[in-house]
């Protein structure tokens, strides 16, 4: 089984191709670019280095969101077209359960926090317990980070993950002390992990045309519209 | 400060460019070419990414073993070589110390294993304690799986990483049950792991023409000549 994996909903854009459990080509991409630019020379690079054409893909993985509107929309655009060019399923990966793929075997709770802009965190929260996928500590949100601390369990370690963590080391340092972990510059999101998580499930692949984005809040404009709309009501 | 990675010490080649504490460009190959088919144009592809050329990087870290000793040498002479015209400096990247680095934050002892073949592995043990790096547990050495694992902590969980997980899977289940976690297929050794440890290891930078392989033990071609000389004696 063959998944190509897509992921520009932050700052970091990345393609990977998988077969059968193994990761045959990832490119990983943090240059200033915009993600339009980059995104498919970096999948053209990943299948050419395998011999694969798209018709070669049995599967497109997307990371789906939460993360930057714009950057969510290239990369599910990109596997929708190939998809449905191909008549091949989509996966929609979910940027902070493969934020948590990535940090198998952390024995506290993994909190993936990606920057959200206006004050907030897209939010979620895991642990490893039994088994090949985390599970799920905390449900979605998009929230401030004081909210999303205070919902943190009381006890054990807390490795935090995702391009929120820069910008948000102070205020964690402060919270939490030795207790919370800050993911280093190895443990950005990379496309493997979508296709990673794309591989264990399977039943939830979907046609090209049910793909969509995963938004925790409204875009901008449509937010902009209803308190224009609301002002003048 | 700019940094580029190379890996060729086993199955997976790689090559990545890091810059202040950012991985800029990774390019990850598992394709079934040879490394010295692959690795240049790696190193080209994640350099243009960047638009940067050789003279534009600061070092140049090589993974420099234990691995496959050609595989080895084909990263340990392309990091030489680009070091040595540039008149850079290189890191020599310890292979199961860059697999350690990129556990960051496991509770238990990190066992990076690699396919050392005659029955053997190469191996280390390391913990994350406090601070930027693994701290060593165990001495390197190559040795069989069963000695290694006698060797091992009596309690507490266990992460084995590295080629070798795959091959002794079920003598570490049959051994460990549950204390031991094994590695995903997003746990392979990258060159962004080499670039990270040299920019936390800059004292230990060496001028080119120092930068040696890593071996646990004798060629194979160096073997046989002794086991000649032994029986010619």
């Amino acid at each position: 089984m063959r998944i190509l994996g897509i992921d520009t909903s932050g700052p970091v854009a990345s393609a990977a191709a998988w077969e059968d459990g193994v990761v045959r080509a990832e490119m990983v991409l943090n240059t200033g670019l915009t993600h339009s630019q980059t995104i498919m020379p970096a999948i053209d690079a990943v299948l050419h280095a395998c011999s694969w054409t798209c018709a070669d893909v049995d599967a497109f993985a997307a990371v789906a969101g939460p993360g930057s509107f714009t950057g969510v929309r290239i990369g599910v655009c990109a596997a929708k077209g190939m998809a449905h060019a191909l008549a091949k399923p989509c996966a929609r990966i979910h940027a902070l359960e493969a934020l948590a793929m990535q940090a198998r075997g952390f024995e506290g709770v993994v909190c993936p926090i990606l920057d959200a802009r206006r004050d907030q965190v897209y939010s979620a929260a895991f642990c490893w317990a039994e088994g090949d996928l985390p599970q799920r500590v905390l449900a979605d949100a998009a929230q401030s980070l004081e909210a999303y601390m205070d919902s943190l369990p009381p006890e054990g370690r807390l490795l935090f993950v995702g391009d929120g963590v820069g910008k948000y080391a102070p205020s964690i340092r402060e919270r939490f002390g030795s207790r919370a972990l800050l993911a280093d510059e190895l443990m950005g999101l990379r496309a493997s992990a979508a296709c990673a998580l794309a591989a264990r499930q399977k039943q939830a692949w979907m046609p090209a045309g049910e793909l969509t984005p995963i938004y925790f809040r409204a875009p901008q404009a449509e937010r902009e519209r209803k308190e224009r709309e609301n002002g003048a009501g």
